[in-house]
């Protein structure tokens, strides 16, 4: 017990020192160091023989110096950012608890949390009172899973004994743009990677309902069951909103079970102001919706919301007796829902927040980030060198930035080979430098710029930092870098 | 920021005086309430407005309040009890962190830690040097899956682009009393859950070896294709060891994917006393190990250890390019080697454990555990009235209590019935008490009780005090319960 209450005070310590850090715009993001570095100054190895409490203090001490402060203003690299205060109690508490929640027995207040939480975000989303349940799962990829599989099962009632039915081709349907984990999800139920038709997106990002029709009526016409269309709430890259009213409808008229992946964007919905983006969200048979990454609860923390009340538990409920009693609390066990068994309470720290913030409060830090989002995309659009490449619907800004060498150049392949070089080399600048750490993508085959504003502590000078950061880097690049071979002898445009 | 510093002090005093009442025999395991009471007890809405942190912190101990308490010495009720305090540090820290474990570059340090666990578990598996890696997954199921497609993926080479051969009809084998998550992998793999053959076991619950091979034979003649043994090191009622050693062979033999499901016993890997249950484990294609169970981690932390290395990668990378980056250190990036994407840094709570017990405390911790259930063991073959039905292998100990009534009766299917339906009014009784908190599960057809020895608070003196709290509570039901229907107008044979 001393070990115990020593290890907890020291740590209220170091969370409060590491926190206060966040607001140190002096504190590096990251001190960049290689996987040879990192193991030559640290000692990794789990030892044959413990160690002291003051030991393993040392041993945080390093894990956070080396570490990448997510939470820090300069954050911007994943679709989450810093995540509030009640969030990290939640965790902390969560772990005191230590329990799991398959049943109601062992977990009886969390549970109820959850199902409450389950409620309030369906009636977000907009179905009726008598539909819709839930389940939080680890991370968006399962919950997509979760979907698919759900969807499988109801185009192929027999496929949970009988397994796949050999004579029926399934085919899955989303855009061009959506997340590699719903190709995943079609490789782990037996459809494999083929099955999956990926359509093709307009200039913003956005499935074409067009293209989509086309593409459903082909796979039928080839004697092919289309039975799962994932539309996506913000996609991963551009941050664009698949037009799901229109995608419900074609859902509709052609039986698929309709998913919208809304791990990024689900948390519009909260807002009056942007739920417009996912107009007709409640046409939807399930919903995934991160709290994660908007809304700032620590990770991870995904929602999976299905309409058909009973569909996750007919598809992944095993009768284990062993685990699941019958009783008059039973019908809250919420095991049989997953494809877990043992299961994490991430509901602790959703909830909490959600005391602690209110619908309101989440609606207003996601107007924030709204804002933010449009000031960076304003900024782009207004600096000499830089190049908005879509128009952002969501929080992701994603723009090249063309160093003075390349501004002459003719757009074409080479101009895009030298700008996909040049954002890596000055991205990969910005990293070590540890000021700002920003991620790219490649978006139309070229490596481009993504910035995500998903960080509350992020304000609109931090953005301009940024843009000043890659500017500065820019003019550290050799001459050549960023640019596509060219002919020897040919004159080069700049020192 | 003055928020968060008045919850992190608050939280560590929530904390010290909690783990504070693990110590207090006096305190409940759990304060039993129903979800209609607790609904009326507790407001559990998330609201619109946000509340205040006092408000919050009242929540947080209303929660601890009436949940269950799992580090107390009398919780014996699931597959894992207490946690360490370098655990509930490392939990904490991750919170802190608040970081991703898909690429090496935002998660630096705690991925090079993951790799050197991964490395240390599978030198315990006794795999050769150049062989084995490993990852981190959120509990036993998903591990369990993640084999099984491996070796899905592995059997059909073409099932992950391509989806299942509908010629070839894929073949499971467990014993009949291995975990169900096997089953729903087989579902979710697309094989559907018939595609599961259940071996039968000997009486001490151990997979029989000529039965596997009679199933393989009958399978192969049939036409379809075995391709993955699951073998079970300690099951999840009755804690036996499949015998390793003739599995492997099997397995080899038929060119069988061999898997253990070591979630529950893995551990015994890390004591020389207690390894041996585990002999031919150097033979397994793959491993699941959950330290969360008897080593006291934190839930969740499971272990998948895959001996060929490459393998977890083919069957799940998705070459997404917008996070995987190529780079000096890509290869570090564990991302592709999961279901996953967000992943929860499971490391650090681990790793921190692991150096503050070294190996030498962890298998002290194990070697205490199977001390505790020897004493369980023989208390209960020892004491009147209670019967030992399976001769424990492991850390579960499966037993009946008779009650007084029922001791005259011919063993047959009315006896069988009244145990059983004693065995669960007593515990039903024994958690109203709120005293212990030990479970039942169904075995041979009948409820049991199964004590677990995965506590590390709880002493001898405990296990006699749960064995009195049976009697104590069996003395109180009436003379008809856990009997039979019986004859109108038949003797009661104790009032």
């Amino acid at each position: 017990m001393r070990d115990t209450e020593f290890l907890i005070q020291e740590a209220a310590k170091l969370a409060t020192a590491y926190v206060a850090g966040h607001f140190d715009r002096q504190e590096p993001v990251v001190r960049v160091a290689s996987a040879a570095e990192l193991a030559e100054r640290l000692d990794l190895q789990p030892p044959r023989t413990g160690r002291s409490a003051e030991s393993l203090l040392e041993d945080v001490r390093s894990t956070l110096h080396y570490s990448v402060r997510t939470g820090h203003p300069g954050f911007c690299n994943q679709l989450f950012g810093d995540h509030d205060a009640a969030g990290l109690l939640g965790e902390w508490m969560t772990a005191l608890l230590n329990t799991s929640m398959y049943t109601f027995e062992v977990a009886p207040v969390v549970t109820l949390m959850e199902l409450a939480l389950m409620r309030h975000m369906c009636g977000f989303v907009g179905w009726p009172e008598d539909e819709g349940e839930g389940i939080l799962s680890p991370g968006g990829s399962i919950a997509n899973l979760m979907a698919l599989l759900a969807a499988r099962n109801r185009a192929q009632p027999d496929a949970k004994e009988r397994g796949l039915d050999p004579g029926r081709r399934l085919v899955v349907l989303m855009s061009a743009e959506a997340h590699y984990s719903v190709e995943r999800a079609a490789s782990v139920a037996g459809l494999g990677t083929e099955a999956v038709r990926k359509v093709e997106v307009d200039a913003v990002g956005r499935m074409s309902p067009e293209a989509l029709e086309a593409a459903v009526v082909q796979a039928r016409a080839s004697g092919e069951q289309p039975f799962f269309l994932c539309a996506t709430a913000s996609t991963t890259v551009a941050g664009a909103f698949d037009p799901l009213e229109s995608l419900g409808e074609i859902a509709a008229r052609h039986g698929l079970w309709f998913h919208v992946d809304a791990a990024c964007g689900g948390s519009v919905l909260l807002s009056a102001k942007h739920r417009g983006l996912m107009r007709g969200v409640e046409r939807a048979d399930s919903v995934a919706w991160n709290p994660h990454k908007m809304m700032g609860i620590p990770l991870t923390c995904s929602a999976l919301l299905v309409r058909e009340r009973g569909r996750l538990a007919a598809t992944n409920a095993m009768g284990a007796d062993y685990l699941f009693h019958q009783g008059s609390d039973a019908r809250y066990d919420l095991g049989d829902l997953t494809l877990q068994c043992g299961r994490r309470v991430d509901a602790l720290k959703l909830w909490l927040s959600w005391r602690a913030q209110g619908d309101e409060g989440h609606a207003r830090r996601v107007e924030r980030l709204f804002t933010l989002a449009g000031t960076m995309r304003d900024l782009v659009e207004a600096r000499e060198g830089f190049e908005l490449l879509r128009e952002p619907e969501g929080c992701n800004t994603c723009f090249h930035y063309l160093p003075v060498g390349l501004r002459g150049m003719e757009p074409g392949p080479a101009r895009s080979r030298a700008v996909g070089e040049a954002t890596v080399a000055i991205r990969e600048r910005m990293r070590a430098a540890g000021r700002v750490l920003v991620n790219y993508a490649t978006l139309d085959g070229v490596p481009a710029f993504r910035h995500v504003a998903n960080n509350h502590r992020t304000t609109p000078e931090d953005l301009g930092f940024l843009l000043d950061e890659i500017e500065r880097h820019a003019a550290t690049l050799p001459a050549a870098a960023g640019r596509a071979p060219v002919p020897a002898g040919a004159a080069r445009r700049s020192s």
